[in-house]
């Protein structure tokens, strides 16, 4: 390895996990106890700034261990790099990730290693941003239109976006970018919020969280459905009430129904106004979405979290599935793969309205969404983020919430950076949190490290 | 763990990989140097017959040992259960697999995780066709209809294939099963080899191959394609003059294309007269197979080998996009899943032609076919399994290839089993031979481990 140049020198691997299933926070309809976790990564370099890019996959806990190796098995790919070359393009890391024809064995371009891909391209883009001296999102936004396309991977879409159209577009969105910045900075991006609707919450919580969330500025909330009808009729009726008939209520299955289930609970739900329905069934199924959406109207439909890539969302474009597109920031192949979706949503003229929540969700999408509005859609209508309020504080730069709206970050970087203390405390199995949390099951005979079995 | 009944006592795991790049055995357009390899599982228990089922992922090389890990993570679901109940009812550990919700998080039901679920649930049909003292094929042929839908997952596929109509299939699969009982054991199952045609052969041995495959009895043969079209069209016409008009030729492309160069290279090669092509773009763009089916018919399409599961081939039929669809044993969630997507192809009527070749994956798919012929589709007509002549010596149930059918296996299980010898020397990195591979490289000053990097 030269000396001449700085080169990344490492990438090093936590399983960070935090025992979030405690408190229901983050309970759904397929999902009733999740622990919040990230997979998480840092690339360490030999530059003389000391920068570092992180980067994570958000998991629910069982398996992080699992996300963890599949990031680990891309170090051969990233160490020895040399930095300015790696943050000058980061495509070129993208494209040999997804590119590794071993690898894309395990896929491809889908799951866990897809994920961890994502993570590691996430973690150069950080780099690459705070090396740059700016927030991600205005990175991407003062690019020029033809680097842009040179980071996207047109592979399996160029049947509904063409490099010459995505450029096309991207030129397209300069006029009156700089405007849209200062109105971004000084009003932030709107944003939505689920902590009142976590199907584990009564009652009394989801109708207490709601009219707060009014009083927070939102005027849009999101509530957790699927599991029973008569429970989601209910908890329906009582946010509806909470809230008066001016503020948007999604619902959200899940990914709990058959096509025909989704169809017939969310008419029964109709009379209740809900905007969207999110993740009505499984997001592998674009023609079950294309069903669901003409059989639900005017309620829209939603997905997106779990589509695993540009290819799906595509599809879900190309047979008019889909009403709102959901990004998420660790799902996919990072920035790059998401490049491709916002162009792609773009050429539609289908509007994105990210998933967050999670760990470090929030911190991630919100630069996407900001270059989104400032340098292609140009428009923040019909366009929330999701917000969950928990698990900020773990992260050196967390959200800004005011007023219902994201803040602009204003710190180099991609807001990735977990607090030490925090991977310290909350790493499994042995970080602080987790060893004291074993000593006590150890003392009730429960081992505690597994929540299934026969 | 109570002593009464017999258990699962350990779900072992293997990190097994085959320097198969040495001889380009196995490349194509997309995977120009494999090393096939098998995250494999036994499930030993404490059965007073010693029973062990054992079952494996099959992968290409880098990522093995991510893939083993996924299978380790199952573990806590299946040491302790009974054997007696999970022989009975093998689906109930298949359902426990998929909804885990937390790994469930890691997918859905794709790559890595889903992967690993599917070699667990393989093992576990071999533990319950060995304890059977049968064959898994004859199990499955044998089984009461309404046990084998009880063992399918409909969820997601309501809007194709019901219950009811599954049941339906299955009862008319049962007139003439014991003929055609017969029939396979005296005759076998129609194969066809792609020995001949990797993309890393010279001219030479392509057609030596092809002519020796006819000689041996294929009636079909594939070529890989996709790299340069100027050296397929040459392929293309040595393989069609070494082996006549009588024999088909299927072309596979590894997903190489995007739509429209799918479309213009396969009618390139029209004159040659191919009969499917096989891969022709993503495996996840039901949308562009049905672009490229239309577009050059009448050459068919298949699909399926890295079909991720039920979800998608479901939207495959129902978007006319299949020809041929191409079940595999270890992508998917396993017998269960199989059994799904063969009741989903009988359905609509296209017949399966099973992926094979890998490591033991013709070892595997064979006893699908084989149950679809005795007790489902009733036909072998246009229906073949794929053959490569490779790795086989590592099984201790080697496939039987006899005038170019499949020999049905008689002995119990799966013909999942490795040789302890081989699994010895392959396992990865301390086994024999990587160990003096390493050796050898160590002396060459290249570590060996990996491929790739920058």
């Amino acid at each position: 390895m030269s000396s001449t140049v700085p080169r990344v020198t490492a990438l090093d691997t936590y399983d960070i996990r935090f025992p979030t299933s405690r408190e229901l926070d983050g309970s759904d309809a397929m999902n009733p106890d999740p622990d919040y976790s990230a997979a998480y990564l840092v690339l360490r370099t030999d530059a003389a700034d000391g920068a570092e890019g992180h980067g994570f996959t958000f998991t629910i806990g069982r398996g992080n261990d699992v996300q963890v190796a599949a990031i680990g098995a891309l170090r051969a790919h990233v160490v020895g790099r040399p930095v300015d070359e790696l943050c000058a393009d980061p495509g070129s890391l993208a494209r040999d990730l997804t590119g590794d024809s071993q690898l894309r064995w395990l896929g491809p371009e889908k799951g866990v290693m897809h994920m961890a891909i994502g993570a590691v391209v996430n973690a150069a883009w950080d780099l690459a941003a705070k090396r740059a001296g700016l927030p991600l999102w205005q990175l991407l936004a003062d690019a020029e239109p033809e680097w842009l396309v040179s980071q996207v991977d047109f592979r399996y879409i160029t049947d509904a976006l063409t490099p010459e159209n995505a450029l096309r577009l991207l030129r397209r969105g300069r006029a009156g970018a700089a405007e849209r910045t200062e109105r971004l900075l000084a009003r932030g991006y709107p944003g939505y919020t689920t902590s009142p609707g976590w199907l584990g919450y009564p009652d009394e919580k989801l109708t207490r969280l709601a009219r707060q969330a009014v009083a927070d500025g939102f005027t849009q909330i999101k509530l957790k459905v699927g599991a029973d009808l008569h429970d989601d009729i209910r908890r329906m009726r009582a946010a509806r009430a909470a809230v008066g008939p001016g503020v948007r209520i999604a619902i959200d299955a899940n990914q709990r129904w058959n096509v025909r289930e989704a169809i017939e609970w969310t008419n029964a739900l109709a009379e209740f106004d809900p905007y969207w329905i999110e993740e009505p069934t499984s997001p592998d199924d674009v023609l079950g979405h294309a069903a669901v959406r003409r059989a639900v109207a005017p309620v829209k439909v939603a997905t997106g979290e779990h589509v695993q890539n540009r290819v799906v969302f595509k599809q879900l474009l190309q047979a008019d599935a889909l009403d709102v597109l959901q990004i998420d920031a660790a799902r996919v192949g990072g920035v790059n793969e998401n490049l491709a979706i916002l162009l792609l949503a773009a050429e539609y003229g289908v509007p994105v309205c990210p998933h967050a929540g999670g760990v470090g969700l929030c911190e991630l999408v919100q630069h996407l969404s900001m270059f989104d509005y400032v340098a292609l859609s140009g428009t923040t209508e019909d366009r929330v983020i999701e917000y969950v309020g928990h698990l900020h504080e773990h992260f050196t730069e967390p959200v800004h919430i005011r007023d219902g709206h994201y803040g602009a970050p204003l710190a180099p970087g991609f807001s990735a950076t977990m607090r030490p203390e925090s991977i310290a405390r909350y790493s499994y199995p042995d970080g602080e949190f987790w060893a004291a949390d074993r000593a006590t099951k150890d003392d009730d005979g429960d081992d505690g490290s597994e929540g299934a079995v026969a």
